[in-house]
């Protein structure tokens, strides 16, 4: 017989114990220890479905059994906060940010309602916005200064995806407010947003399509070879739509996703004022930056004018998972999505919920990041931002002066995409007239080692590289690959507790194992260019989501 | 100078001791000591306001200090876990999804990517998927049968209302594919959705909005004097629309979030299947029902023929916000929203982020409740919510034995919806023949004194009750109220640790309360009877988001 009592959160010693081992079980998965060391023990996806298949979810265990169960997941996850991990950039290791968010859980506000569950955390949420709102250079107030939701000139979500959706949605009914009743069948017209199809982040399309809008509407311009939105390209594709009037949104990037190559955003700006188009900067990557005046300076010129923008805490600002904002120039861009105008803008309502699309209940998910501000100050992050430029500067210097790789480009802030590619054996091919179809095949060679190296690493699960799919836009393997892609690694340095020496040490295993295979390698592609019989085939299934 | 790695967790004893301090506060949140033993502690928009307006968020502060900031923050936050809240039904007690939950931030695992980031954490989250079709009554496998992408029939999202969205994004793709090249725009045909608008979330109209389909085609049916969906008029609707063929969706409610009044799912099964129309179940709130064979009899039945359905832990199921899934019948309707439909398909790629409308990046929130099953089993699960029931038959006896309260409807598993208006009151007013005039003035003074007993609970802190406009669609209140909605009390029993001492104690506050504003109602009404001048004017506004 269950008695369904123990199965509750009771203040009691025994249970406050328990939490307590689970914090140790925690630091056990921070260390290392669980995963015996490594960033992540590799086990392939049928043993790991078949180690879950024998679970019976009828029956239910002894309640201290929970820390085993945990731990054991532990050891087959992947650990981003590892000085090995050189993936993502979502390290997540901010120590106020951690204890906001484990006290978060067991307040559970829920932001979509003011008075019945989340009065001081709607406050907070509001607080950190108008912080944000400071750091970017838009207008900002004193929390006692915002009178009502209408006031309130941005919104937390789950993601830059849907950040992106969101300022999509609000520059779309700015244009056309007949959508929220009529919906889009009679508009007239098919609404249309431009961007740099190579560099923009999937989110654009799966929101063109969601939306409604279709995949169709989507201008695409060209991409400059530093991975950045082509500005000439973008102001004739403007102008060819001037007389049509159906394009509501131009996209600029602050770091895209694969090499973190930033826009020239004041001239972008320039541009949709001149054609009065509404300026979206998806900052998910690059909004980390805004700490520092210095970088914000060098990389975010003029961010301030645009209409919106999306900045994704989670990713490069020491955050756990879920949380990005999208902010607005305009203060009061998400009132069409109230239905309760007068209220919102009276200040007699605070529920969050009345002006979140797409959002009714949700946690208070903000709380970590504003605590990680009270608790490192603007300064602070400010610091942990800067130092992070003297990481790239040295990874890129240090793969540079392996030479190993080819490096797809300038490692703005902590994301560089490179492949294997040995400089002596480039230096042999680029002195050789060779033809497309041996450039071809040298293409796939790297190809093929490229991912070899990874994956070995990979699955060896002493450091842990990314790995997707690049234009080599500046013909910088000099192989004249046009719109085939490479698959390259890619080291990302979020982490602000990398040091110089981790650095090092995490590299160098990329770089012996490259060594390692540099004879070989050489081998190969001597064969393709003395066109003797050399055939390499390369998986599809590289790479995850939105790499591909 | 900041030394900034002290802000970024390490493993050594100091932060270990820090966080394990940090429990004993989240216990005291949870205990009530933080809140003086109260489930909240009122204080105005302009105090908190104020409270917060002093902050520099230039300047950093000791990492030690970070603990009472964040005992500061749960003084003035509510508890919903607290025996004495019974505004929501999210408890979010369930020991093994409290501790999932920590652990899971520690994990910061991102379900957008399998090998770079969530191995394990992306099959446990399809077993879990599994373990709901089953529960559901869909069909279901062992999650080492499962073989691609395309076979998650399933996706957990933030929330009820992202899950309606997604619903309707599926169905509205099933129907017309083109969609997703060519946008809304040229589709030749307005989509539209039926549902009984007095009952229905507001999740619908937003979404309509969102999508781009317009407010004006969503069509509306009547609603049952049990707040149901009307059968007859949900078939007259249909009937009206034949031969257009532009319903692409019926939505059925399993528990409005209003009176949680549950419709009959069967029977609009049968209706959707004649008119070949794609049914969706909004069974955010009932969906806890699901873990007892007897409840799902009971108030589900043929809950497994339905298209889609939507349910939300993060309301009935003991876990923290956020936490939503939609489930799906058919089991590859999310692949119209992947790009790379064969890697799907194949099982090539098991990136959730694949298939995820509107989420990229997003974390491991399924643990909590994978963990919770494992704790409790499918079999505890039942006996928690199989307890609801009795406590929901004792809270509807026990204010109606009071006299004071007119109960405008039967408490289906949680949520009672009820207004001040003594039974001896009543008793005189129904023996009367009195003018519309005079009842709307009645109206309006049972709202007035069902707002201030309300408040005033509120305000002092010792019990919470939500608070809402409903329409007293059966005519209980006997004062033909037609279009006006009165301003209702609820009792939500959500959480399994009430006991039914705690209940009485909990209810006899209001009932003390009501008790002595009998009085002065009485005269009141004596007054109207008596056509005395009375006035009395209501604020507006009242309720959350979700309900007005």
């Amino acid at each position: 017989m269950i008695t369904l009592y123990k199965y509750f959160i009771h203040d009691n010693q025994e249970q406050r114990l328990l939490f307590k081992r689970l914090i140790d079980i925690c630091f056990d998965f921070w260390n290392g220890k669980t995963r015996n060391g490594k960033v992540l023990i590799y086990k392939s996806p049928d043993w790991l479905k078949n180690k879950l298949s024998s679970l019976n979810p009828k029956r239910g265990i002894k309640e201290d059994k929970i820390l085993d169960i945990l731990r054991d997941i532990g050891k087959y996850s992947i650990s981003q906060s590892d000085v090995n991990y050189l993936a993502f950039p979502d390290s997540s290791n901010s120590l106020a940010g951690m204890m906001a968010e484990i006290y978060t859980k067991f307040l559970n506000q829920n932001m979509i309602a003011f008075s019945r569950s989340a009065p001081y955390a709607t406050f907070i949420e509001i607080q950190l916005i108008e912080w944000l709102r400071q750091l970017i250079g838009y207008d900002f107030k004193n929390i006692k200064d915002v009178n009502s939701l209408a006031e309130v000139g941005g919104m937390c979500t789950t993601g830059g995806h849907m950040s992106n959706h969101i300022s999509i949605l609000a520059a779309l009914n700015h244009k056309y407010p007949q959508i929220k009743e009529n919906g889009l069948n009679n508009l007239g017209v098919s609404p249309k947003i431009i961007l740099a199809g190579k560099i923009s982040h999937y989110s654009y399309s799966s929101a063109m399509h969601h939306l409604g809008l279709g995949n169709n509407n989507i201008i695409s311009t060209e991409s400059t070879t530093a991975f950045t939105t082509d500005l000439n390209s973008l102001r004739n594709e403007l102008n060819k739509h001037r007389g049509s009037d159906d394009v509501f949104m131009v996209v600029a990037v602050a770091g895209n996703s694969r090499t973190c190559g930033i826009d020239d955003i004041e001239a972008i700006s320039n541009i949709c004022k001149e054609f009065g188009v509404w300026l979206h900067v998806d900052a998910c990557h690059g909004g980390s930056l805004i700490f520092s005046d210095k970088l914000k300076n060098k990389h975010l010129k003029r961010i301030e004018t645009a209409d919106s923008i999306s900045i994704d805490p989670h990713k490069g600002m020491f955050v756990t998972y879920p949380l990005s904002y999208v902010l607005f120039k305009k203060r009061d861009s998400l009132v069409p999505f109230t239905r309760y105008e007068s209220q919102v803008r009276s200040g007699e309502a605070w529920d969050l919920g009345y002006t979140s699309p797409f959002y009714g209940s949700r946690g208070f998910e903000s709380l970590k990041l504003w605590t990680m501000i009270r608790s490192m100050g603007f300064d602070g992050l400010r610091k942990a931002v800067e130092k992070r430029e003297g990481d790239a500067i040295f990874v890129q210097k240090y793969l540079t002066e392996s030479e190993h790789f080819i490096l797809f480009h300038e490692m703005t802030f902590y994301r560089l995409a490179f492949v294997f590619y040995p400089n002596d054996v480039k230096n042999i091919v680029d002195n050789r007239k060779i033809s497309l179809e041996q450039k071809k095949k040298i293409r796939l060679c790297i190809d093929n080692y490229t991912h070899k190296i990874n994956d070995e690493l990979y699955k060896e699960g002493t450091i842990c590289l990314d790995e997707f799919k690049l234009h080599d836009i500046a013909n910088i393997t000099n192989l004249e690959s046009g719109n085939d892609r490479f698959y390259v690694m890619s080291v990302t340095t979020g982490n602000p507790t990398y040091s110089k020496k981790s650095l090092k040490r995490s590299l160098d295993v990329l770089i012996t194992k490259s060594k390692n295979y540099s004879g070989s390698f050489r081998a190969d592609i001597i064969k393709i260019l003395n066109s003797e019989s050399y055939s390499v085939e390369v998986s599809e299934g590289y790479g995850p989501a939105s790499w591909k």
